[in-house]
């Protein structure tokens, strides 16, 4: 039994760079350009954007871990915390970078769908105003989340005007902001709205490495290039990394190319609904189809595919195995993908039943 | 009078990406590639420039202050402190990374050349064992420094042994290492040999964006991974920073870009020397050149040329200004430029004598 | 309804000064004494504990958050992350000081009774060895636990087993310890042997205010005369610290306060548990009684006593109280409150039969 | 030669408690308080203090690094910056505290006498709203200097009117606070004044352990609480800090002994002033004499008293030495000293002269 070539469906990052991507960096490459982003090519990228998104002003930086850093580092005081999904990114995936560059605590709530809600939220609300405890003051979503689901936009507006309510901040990770405004079929403004700080995100979605800080909310942007530069975020040849923004937005590129990988994941959700041992998790909502699959069935999909196993039952006999699709991800490749499964379930069974 | 158009002497970071780059980026946008560094192109890359340094182990990453930082984050305890001249970009140019990031104290140096020495570091030492001192721990230096001049191998040798006798670990910032490699034409590991730490710059010597952190004692590895994730310098899409800087490696490219700046800059130091009014501030031993003006000649300067006033006297009658060769630099560009001077010189000569 | 003038429940905080201990204080005042612990009087005590607790080195601090912080100071580097109870003074009632001041991220476990287990432990280290994930490393445990309730030293030794098979150190928070080795009947080597790092709470056991850090295994202490320093727990005039030590470890006085205190809790327990309305939530091991009560008598009994409200059920009609007894609680003071608790209750009673 | 027994002349640490401040603390030890500040003791000494020094709040903490620290973080973002007398305790003797537990970058401008001037501190500010760098904000001094110098009154103003032009901040280390009071025989406000924030030191002028942190100037103190939770540096007994500043306060005792120990200082400037081979450094203005010897001098004393060497030339043959006073100093223990210190002279020029 051989790897598939191609195809990995192990992340959103292992594919590579869309072709009007690339053309655009090649594009830009053409005599000086001032440094750290006092040039134009750049200006005009992050004004498209802030134009897109309605917001206040945007900042470029390399990568997820750094938006995500860099938009808390302009909304906490050292004392205030950062309310959570137990399951975000952000709790899990930063190796406890929030903790170490901002010293900031995660009040992390388990969401069984990835998503907060203000009854999750307001669950932690108990210690304000007391001085033994790290002051609740952001509340952090992703949209999409870690879960593949999304926020509807009126759950994102109840979120909102609780944390008005309670003096709380929102920060949107969008690192997969435009699979859910795919999804949502809204504008990227309508969701941006919602929040006081959010990135945008342009890695997992054709570019070769861009991600941006967008700011909605006056007063909150004071400082923000110091923190860029201190958090080690501050391109000195900005300009590439505004070629990349540029070409997203040309076209509504970024919205047509996280459509295709969204109507890839939904194939591939809707055929691994059928086959036999296996659940899909979650719902469908963006490029990522959890399956919940025997250690048996896993074990075999883990010899043909380089993925993760996301989680696992207590008593070690299920997994929950994680796929996804990107910009680039062709029917093709979902059928290989729906083939292998229907192969590795099947086999399992026999072996089960003999 | 009109500013000339295409090259800006402001920094080498205003130039672009080298054409061998761009084509290896591109090269490298085929298919699917495993994420953060676990592909072949990554591992192939790094082992290249590992050997070519002798170190025992490198890490991709963003850019400059990412590099600076993941390599003390590598050699220091948090009650520990750096050793550096003051001029030092680390020092002045990081918008206080180190002590945000790190938490880090900084012992800094005056240094007239940007060069430290034995004696030099030695003065900083009386602390150590004192409880309420931060302990001297690493001794940072740049080759080539931020004034443009490189430590001579013997020089490096001496800070060396000094620092292994007095229990210092040496961080080499090497962000124009290529430069320092071209002046003083020797193998990289000759000059990597006398670090325990140091930084590999792409950015400056023709990369789109990369730098890489190499360690070349053993045990300063561990953790490494974790910090540079951490450090928010963990790219998704690894395989087109290690394309960057395979391309420098292939056909020593990276040493003859910086052999032709440094050639450029040596013709526009000498033609300046002749030029009245105008001081060559620090020897030209890499790809800048520091001029000493009069405050006037300065203005006039700075109305035809992007760049930066670099430091003004006390009594603000003279200036220093630094012009920056790059790899693209012709000897057009530093014809005009050096007309542009003398023409500014004449000027500035003839109004003080009227 | 008038508040009972005197005792007041609400933490062995509210109680003064051991007589004992303010004498010892008295007699080290006079004349000069180096400062910073360079004294004798600082060295015989440290020595004295250091003994007691089969520690190699101790480090005497200010208070208990100084405490644990300075000890996870010395076991932590900044990529390693701390297992410990959601219910934990750690993670609950230091107001974030880990993640701001070491930048560590805590790893909280659902403990319904406060204390870990082995089963609890392993299920936060899946992320072992992935860059992506802080990396545990320290175990931290209270002994007694913020509910009161004490490890055996069986139990004690399971986690010091798991940990170590595991690669895991284990710091005990020991503000309440001398209540621990109190209820276990134990010598505090036997305790502390089960950690790498621990703390010795003096100030809830009738010092004026004094904790210490005591290191168990080797090799993990050095450095820790500079983390104190820069963690700002460094006393000048140490020598008082000291003298309170010293006070406590003489004829076991350190003993006697705990199981003092212990067994007025125990008698408080005892009496309420026959209160009708009133459940003794937690076993009472030391000298915390935790009582779950409704919501109204919860109101009438606040109206009475200084104490906090612990918790509240979701449907906030069921509340926790927690009563706390120092050394210098008296029997008639228990039965005040028990009288007092009474009264509440038949008036409830009636009230709510009304 | 035998060490003088009594006084060490080391510190203003080595001193003990004053009889007073002892007394109030065990005046203080009746009853039940509640903890953590929220006590009647505590609010009518802070109340007390703050209505001598013209505060709106202030907070009691347990020493000198903990004040200046908590301080700073009332005034500083992450990316901003601390200018300050190079040879001033915050740079030289807090083991980095401010870089590692804030974060923050230090300015360090050498200042032959200690102070601070407009045009030192101007000198630092040319990095302002350049991403690159730190941004200075606070101008931190301390009143009476590391070096026993005292601003006066009008140079405070100046520094003030200079900070408040460039939009800076003041902090003003007080821990010597009383002997420069008693030195420009001015009310506490006076100096206050001055400053955004300042710390008032108890623990060097009599008392066990207590210094505050007092807020000048509106809106700098929303956090203060949770900052100082964090910073570990409060209290849970915290009556028996605020009973140190009462008896501090009470009958002007901080300024009586103050000054008693200032003009003990005055006595031993003066008297030394006539011995052959020492030269005083600085002007004596408050409890410290810094007195400049040959290297076989100060080898000398060193044999004969527990005292530090400042500094030391470059060559090694000269070496300061600093002779500290306390509210209990006493003119015999002068007259010791000087007497000690004319026959060691006397022996260094004999030898010197054989």
């Amino acid at each position: 039994m051989t790897a598939p070539a191609g195809r990995t469906f192990g992340s959103d990052n292992h594919a590579g760079v869309h072709p009007a991507v690339l053309a655009a960096i090649t594009a830009a490459n053409s005599g000086d350009a001032v440094a750290y982003g006092d040039d134009a090519l750049t200006k005009a990228a992050v004004a498209r954007l802030c134009a897109e998104a309605g917001a206040r002003s945007g900042y470029l930086v390399f990568n997820g871990t750094g938006a995500n850093v860099l938009a808390l580092s302009l909304l906490l005081r050292p004392y205030e915390a950062v309310i959570c999904a137990e399951s975000s990114h952000l709790n899990v995936d930063e190796c406890g970078a929030p903790e170490r560059v901002l010293g900031s605590k995660l009040l992390a709530v388990p969401a069984p769908d990835g998503k907060l809600t203000p009854d999750l939220v307001g669950a932690r609300l108990s210690g304000g105003g007391d001085e033994h405890r790290a002051q609740p003051r952001v509340v952090q979503i992703a949209e999409a989340t870690e879960l593949g689901t999304c926020y509807s936009l009126a759950e994102l507006q109840q979120l909102r005007e609780f944390s008005r309510a309670h003096g709380l901040l929102i920060y949107l990770d969008g690192a997969r902001i435009a699979n859910a405004a795919a999804h949502l079929g809204c504008p990227l403004a309508d969701i941006a709205t919602c929040a006081d700080v959010l990135s945008f995100g342009g890695t997992k979605n054709g570019a070769l490495g861009v991600e941006a800080v967008l700011v909605m909310t006056d007063g909150l942007d004071a400082g923000a290039p110091y923190h860029r530069k201190q958090l080690m975020q501050l391109a000195s040849k900005m300009r590439f990394l505004a070629a990349q923004v540029d070409a997203l937005l040309e076209e509504d590129r970024w919205l047509t190319t996280a459509r295709h990988a969204n109507a890839m994941a939904g194939h591939l959700g809707s055929a691994l609904t059928h086959v036999a041992g296996v659940r899909v998790a979650y719902p469908v909502q963006s490029n990522a189809v959890f399956t919940e699959v025997s250690r048996d069935l896993a074990d075999r999909l883990l010899r043909e595919w380089r993925i993760e196993v996301w989680s696992e039952s207590a008593d070690h006999e299920r997994c929950v195995l994680r796929w996804m699709t990107a910009f680039d991800t062709t029917a093709e490749d979902v059928a290989t993908l729906v083939a292998s499964v229907e192969r590795a379930a099947a086999d399992t069974g026999a072996q089960g039943a003999g």
